[in-house]
């Protein structure tokens, strides 16, 4: 393998120009799916990746896909990629990165006329952010087939305009079939969007699985009272009671530490007012950790904590799980591939889990993946500050392009 | 004094009568102030009073005096009274009753013929309830002077209806000026809304007062973050931040206890979504005591306990007291009178402390006042089951016309 350098300031100057569409006044980026705003980045990437020799073809719910031959057109191709709509008060790294790198590594290619022997593959998924269209990463998970086509198309945004009419009209709507694509391998890189690289002063973040996921609607009931009238020894404050165990599930999520997390994101008393002790309050409760063992005492652990807390002052609880995602481990010889490349450029590493979904997840259920993280400082990501460096960037892209010469160089070799 | 009986059963009918305009399937009654069940109530009320040569006036604010006349004519009138509005799901007991028996004493005086020292007023306040127009116990403000008539007019229900608007609609505008008119005393007979009669078995609460109040808006500010991606060693959660302060004012109002209260009822996280770490929570406080100086340290206490939190998890509070109330003592004379009229017919009483507010606390600031409490079924009210049993009411009633009768002949001594 010829060691092949990505140039960090054409990366970098593609980060800030990308970022002037849909560009905000703090710095940060609002380009949701499938808005003119996409159209004018989905127009800008597909220019850029003809301009290499690239063919790009578009699938009916408007993932993108820029292809580059290799030696052996039998072989399935390599692919890089992630997305390039953000949140509406996003930055200009999330998703992103991975798709600029991605032609970063394709552009190296180009100009060192180099030859990989499978096809190189860059993509770019439609509305992994699921902001304007619920839900996330929708274009890879229709591409995984866990998601129809007929059902995305339907699905509206706030203002009732339906997924087809809103990629109709950016002309984006291609005639590739969703999906049946064979990969060789997917590698993306992502901002870590967690604190942990920038903790620890590392480069590389090697990520190894998605944690999984449970998702819970709760509703807790008690009595409504009169605020002034209602002696507290009368009570049974249903507000009181999820409070309490808003406190326990950071409390049991500690103790699993430090991978799990535990977090109450919706609270939402049925009859809010200044002096009305609430006899109903609805919540939401998202745990997560890496183990699927893990996540299953933890439900224990919050389900005996609402028990326990509803004896204390006669309310009740009901507890309704909506989703469960098991971990997702990626692939070990993708996993590898990310190591090694890190290696070549002699970068400090960490391993890492993913806390958040990425379209990655939904591409490892169909062919051989694995995520490659930078520090995002201060962990902020959905967030207009949010920022790395140049030097990161640089870094991943490097890592990216050189995990999938080793991945392509194997395959070579078999 | 004669011996004079009210009679219970007619109280009852009259209950159950009024109880159909705007009755609830439930049970309850939902007569909005001036709506047209309001209109109705109104107009059923005058006609019960004129049939018994009571001359009804109305103020500008729609306050319906009944005035029976008394042996001295230059003796201000002893007034009794309540509200004949309820709450959007009210029950049949709440306000109503205090109206109605005062209705029920004027018919036992006028079938004994018995001739007062002084006048009696029978008055049904407008909008105690503050359901459709804030602030509650409006009718009353304005006529002891704390609410403008203008800004009464003013005020506009949900549907951008004026209270001026309605009140004409209904025909209840009258020509009598808002207050300026002297009582020599006032008495109301209310349900406890509380649980403390029917807990003890007592029959007859004498209210010696009606709770201080302080009102306070709050915020808490910490920083959003990823549900999946943020570590809880990471987090600042403002939600996490209010729940725990939830817990520390329910202790706070049970360290001054029985009769200090504190209620959070409005909690409201800024971006609510199962998978954010909420950066910022506004939220309410309602503190209750019949001391001010045990508001002042339950307030601080409230203060530090917020500090206190704030600091372990990286979030701040900025709390704002928006009212404060000092707790109103009723007229030692007027207490004195409803204790001696419970001792007439050998019912056994407990001093209560009025939690919520009542049209008798704003005519306190203006002439001598007291309230009289009788159970009501588990504390309930503001609720379609609220309910008191026949006897309680007719205890009520007969307690209510005699301190009227006592304070009378007190009147008659000087």
């Amino acid at each position: 393998m010829r060691n092949l350098k990505i140039d960090g300031k054409r990366l970098w100057d593609d980060i800030h120009e990308t970022g002037t569409i849909g560009g905000t006044a703090k710095g940060g980026v609002r380009r949701l799916t499938l808005s003119d705003e996409d159209r004018r980045v989905r127009d800008w990437f597909k220019a850029q990746c003809e301009a290499l020799g690239c063919s790009v073809t578009v699938d009916a719910v408007g993932n993108m896909f820029a292809l580059r031959p290799g030696k052996n057109p039998n072989l399935p191709p390599i692919a890089m990629g992630s997305h390039l709509d953000t949140q509406p008060s996003g930055g200009k790294f999330d998703g992103v990165l991975g798709v600029l790198a991605g032609l970063e590594a394709l552009r190296t290619l180009h100009d060192n006329g180099v030859e990989t022997e499978a096809p190189f593959l860059l993509v770019n998924w439609t509305n992994e952010e699921g902001s304007r269209f619920t839900p996330a990463v929708m274009g890879s998970g229709a591409f995984a087939g866990a998601l129809k086509v007929e059902d995305v198309h339907a699905k509206a945004d706030r203002d009732g305009v339906t997924f087809a009419q809103a990629i109709d009209a950016i002309g984006y709507r291609g005639a590739a079939p969703v999906g049946g694509r064979k990969l060789s391998a997917y590698f993306e890189l992502h901002i870590e969007q967690g604190p942990f690289l920038e903790a620890e002063g590392k480069t590389i973040g090697v990520v190894t699985h998605v944690q999984g996921m449970r998702w819970f609607n709760g509703v807790c009931t008690g009595v409504d009272g009169h605020a002034g009238a209602t002696p507290m020894f009368k009570r049974a404050d249903a507000l009181l009671s999820v409070a309490r165990l808003v406190d326990r599930i950071d409390k049991i999520a500690r103790s699993h530490g430090p991978t799990a997390v535990g977090t109450i994101g919706e609270l939402t008393p049925a009859a809010p007012s200044i002096n009305v002790v609430q006899g109903e309050v609805r919540f939401t409760i998202d745990l997560r950790d890496p183990k699927d063992e893990v996540l299953e005492v933890m439900e224990a652990e919050v389900r005996a904590a609402a028990a326990e807390i509803a004896a204390m002052n006669g309310t009740s609880f009901v507890i309704e799980r909506i989703w469960k995602a098991a971990p997702i481990p990626f692939d070990a010889d993708c996993v590898a591939a990310v190591r090694e490349a890190a290696a070549i450029s002699s970068h400090a590493t960490r391993d890492c889990i993913s806390g958040a979904s990425h379209d990655a997840a939904y591409v490892q259920s169909v062919a051989p993946a694995a995520m490659i993280f930078i520090p995002s400082a201060d962990g902020l990501s959905h967030n207009e500050l949010e920022s790395s460096s140049f030097d990161d960037c640089a870094a991943g892209a490097q890592v990216l392009l050189d995990a999938a010469l080793l991945y392509d160089s194997r395959l070579a070799g078999r």
